[in-house]
């Protein structure tokens, strides 16, 4: 029995070449779960593969820049020329029906929800040591030595804002980071501050009456 | 891997008659756990099958009278003419070998903790109806009609402190509370004000001189 039946908005963020995806999709992978992810928004054209409203919305640039007068999204960004960001009402739209709905974001981004959904619970996704963060972004490969760092440089600064989360989950491997996020959720339901009305209105009920 | 090595002190309460007790056996039931079980002093005699150090630890009046002065106790109370408490120092002995120490214990002994222990993490069981607090209550049986109103009286007055704790758990089924809080201890783990220290010395260690 739960107390507090409004889903929650889970922030999972952390340094670049820490693991974000890999550990969103085992946290989807997990049997019996109700979490749901949102689909970005965004100005760039689809690919072959993709799907609209399963991949991205696909909006025009007009579209785009009057959500982002109106406050209609969470966070939003501009990458090299092309919008992306969180549609607001998608994501109430789902918490009102009880889901866990999780972004996987970058640090700027986490911070920009930060500051509109104070109910949110940010997770700052961590390496086991400094040296596995900069292995695997050089394991990216591709990349030439100045773009490898800048992704360095990047990291540098992002980890030093671990500070600003609720939680912070080391990813040693992703499913022990899954788990301990699935933790984090289940005890996030439970916290007073989430379930003292429901209760108060529980024992207050018609049975008090004497 | 954990970023916080310390143990964590629980201390799980609620109103007269929500089960404290067999949800704290449900804990101890699971598998691979890492708690510790806090024994109490006092000042009563032992019973033929209670053993020192295992069951209580027995002292004289004058003792704990004592160790009342010196602030010894983290909590202590006197029930009919006999004092019982919850020594400090075997706590913060646990704590420091990483164990999770868990209290069971009466509403107002956990907020004499909560003032002395402001790092432990304060769960406050619940009925998942007021009814069945009640019911509890009565099925006790042997008690006469006043001694159970007192109960009654006592449940009533306890279950509006509920806002004083971090989190409300349901006791539902003792399986499920006990679940509920093995989350809350793994989540607690992972919040930022235990881990951001150690995670900082972690990412500023020997790899990060370049």
């Amino acid at each position: 029995m739960k107390l507090n039946e409004r889903g929650l908005l889970i922030v999972i963020s952390g340094p670049s070449g820490v693991g974000k995806s890999s550990v969103r999709k085992a946290l989807f992978d997990m049997p019996n779960h109700d979490l749901a992810y949102s689909v970005s928004m965004t100005t760039r054209l689809p690919r072959t593969s993709e799907q609209e409203g399963i991949d991205y919305y696909f909006v025009s640039e007009e579209v785009f820049e009057d959500k982002i007068k109106n406050g209609e999204f969470l966070e939003w960004a501009n990458f090299v020329g092309h919008y992306y960001g969180t549609p607001r009402d998608k994501v109430e739209e789902m918490l009102d029906e009880g889901k866990q709905v999780v972004l996987e974001i970058e640090v700027d981004g986490a911070l920009q929800v930060r500051r509109q959904m104070k109910d949110a619970v940010f997770i700052f996704l961590v390496p086991p040591a400094k040296e596995a963060l900069i292995n695997r972004l050089k394991s990216r490969g591709t990349e030439s030595e100045k773009e490898l760092q800048e992704r360095i440089d990047k990291a540098e600064s992002e980890y030093l804002l671990a500070y600003k989360y609720d939680y912070i989950v080391v990813n040693d491997e992703v499913n022990n980071a899954a788990d301990r996020i699935m933790a984090i959720i289940r005890a996030e339901h439970a916290r007073t501050e989430r379930t003292i009305h429901k209760y108060i209105e529980l024992m207050e009920g018609e049975d008090s009456e004497e």
